[in-house]
């Protein structure tokens, strides 16, 4: 990949006076004597980050977001927990211009003191409902000890490395719908005319997004979306959408509620013209895929269909990767 | 730039279970139901993140490892907060292989339940603090209104977007030295041979695995090292060390304290025989700069004498950037 530039910066927030903190005394340095640390004062909240890779010769003027889901970072696109090249790799490889995005209180965004500025405290992803929640294995197939977990026969996930994958997860908040949706819309404030790839929570916001600004959003890729928009009207205009579904659903009765909120909105965007593509993996004989589609072991392939359909909506001419 | 790879991945840690969390019910989707959350089960703690650039053509085996300082992550090496290209940039350019730590509890790393895994709750760091802790102006210096705040004069740092610079501040414990100490030792055995750039916390944590790991670190680059290990006894080959201060100084007591212990250092390190350059920047009649010298108006100034600096300490030939 030949890069013009990496570059970063934040979208979103807005600043906050913390008071009544208690002033403490702490060691922050090593050989240090202990300092005054008064948390009382001016912070920012609310913020985004973003990583951008912008190419010499990009393929396509149009930049991809890429949005994490609920509890992750940005790292979810980078290597997969067994060390093959991820999304973002194989991206940059095919030319295009990428921003990988920590969402609001997520990964280097950052995040706020509680009770102070956000109310509630935060959530914890175990192992226990990860194994379950991501459709790696069965609701009661996790297990501390790694040779008494039962994985879905066939899994294409990584399951060996599925407790290396727990070290990229992260604290998250409910409710903070309204914060982060404000942070998307400053991204594409930037960047104009997208492409957005989001998985899970990212692929909710991404359909919210493709709502709310039809202009700047050119095509959704919406990787198992965990839930759509229920408050808004579809605009005129909207864009073309690929959204894709792993295996093991009928295993699990929260994903099924899940995407049968997204199958409503899938309808409601064909009634208003849209172009709806949805890709129900084994429906295509393609089984095995857990909730984590860019991890799993067909994730070249995968990546390499959303790639091609990408350039089939927008018109695109095919090009080979630099590798 | 021409990479040939962009990977991440994750060092360090341990896992740990959870006990006696409430379980709650709460919305997470759009358009979802609530559904339970049971926080109690299995999590990773103490790892650190690392996202590693590798050049096609690499100017030398020796990757250069980027480590943050106190309540930052590897933001801190990209783009600066006026938008100039960052030393992560500058270095890609000038050929390096480049590996960017968030560490342990910062960032991508993630962070852990306090009181149940840690202790202790986070410290958030004000503008208010941080002005002055950055020496960026005087101790009364800063003010809510940016129109009211003082800057010394001539200040090199982005005095503008010092509001802006905030929003990559993120939360951070004390008394975590052990696990990112470990965190940091398990980079290396990863890297193998490597030198190590590291700023306030960051440079105290590199002057410490200089002495701990010295036939990994081939030579160490402390940005304003906020302490010095008062723990360890000085190996017998120490790897070549340059230290750089901004200027400042007098008008601070916690910094004169810090750079104290630093000096104590360096005197131990002369004395059992390894080469120490410090350069005082204001000695070299260069005025104005920060704490945070890679983000201040010199930053490619500065660089460009670091790795001058590296060349000639581990011989190595001079190169054209390929920018």
């Amino acid at each position: 990949m030949y890069l013009k530039e990496i570059r970063s910066f934040f979208v979103g927030g807005n600043p906050v006076t913390l008071r009544r903190q208690p002033v403490l005394r702490q060691r922050l340095a090593q050989g240090a004597t202990e300092r005054h640390i008064n948390m009382n004062g001016d912070i920012m909240t609310g913020q985004m980050y973003v990583q951008a890779f912008i190419q010499r010769n990009p393929c396509s003027d149009i930049p991809v977001l890429l949005w994490h889901g609920g509890g992750m970072t940005g790292v979810n696109w980078e290597t997969t927990p067994d060390g093959r090249p991820g999304w973002l790799q194989g991206l940059l490889n095919d030319g295009w211009n990428v921003y990988v995005c920590d969402a609001v209180e997520r990964g280097r965004a950052g995040w706020s003191p509680y009770p102070e500025v956000w109310s509630q405290p935060p959530l914890f992803r175990t192992k226990n409902e990860a194994w379950q929640m991501f459709r790696i294995g069965p609701t009661d197939g996790y297990h501390t000890d790694p040779l008494r977990r039962r994985a879905f026969p066939g899994s294409r996930f990584p399951v060996a490395d599925f407790d290396y994958f727990a070290c990229q997860w992260v604290p998250r908040w409910s409710g903070h719908e309204t914060i982060t949706t404000a942070a998307y819309e400053a991204l594409l404030d930037i960047t104009g005319p997208a492409i957005v790839i989001g998985h899970s929570q990212g692929g909710g916001f991404a359909l919210r997004l493709a709502m709310q600004r039809p202009e700047d959003v050119q095509a959704v890729v919406a990787l198992e979306p965990s839930g759509a928009p229920d408050d808004l009207l579809i605009p005129r205009l909207c864009p073309p959408h690929l959204v894709l579904w792993g295996d093991h659903f009928s295993e699990h009765a929260i994903w099924r509620d899940y995407r049968g909120t997204v199958a409503k909105h899938c309808s409601q965007l064909r009634l208003a013209g849209a172009r709806v593509d949805e890709r129900d993996l084994p429906e295509l004989d393609i089984h095995g895929n857990s909730h984590f589609l860019m991890l799993d072991n067909n994730s070249d392939m995968l990546l390499a269909g959303i790639t091609a359909w990408l350039r089939s909506r927008l018109s695109l001419p095919d090009r080979g990767t630099d590798g």
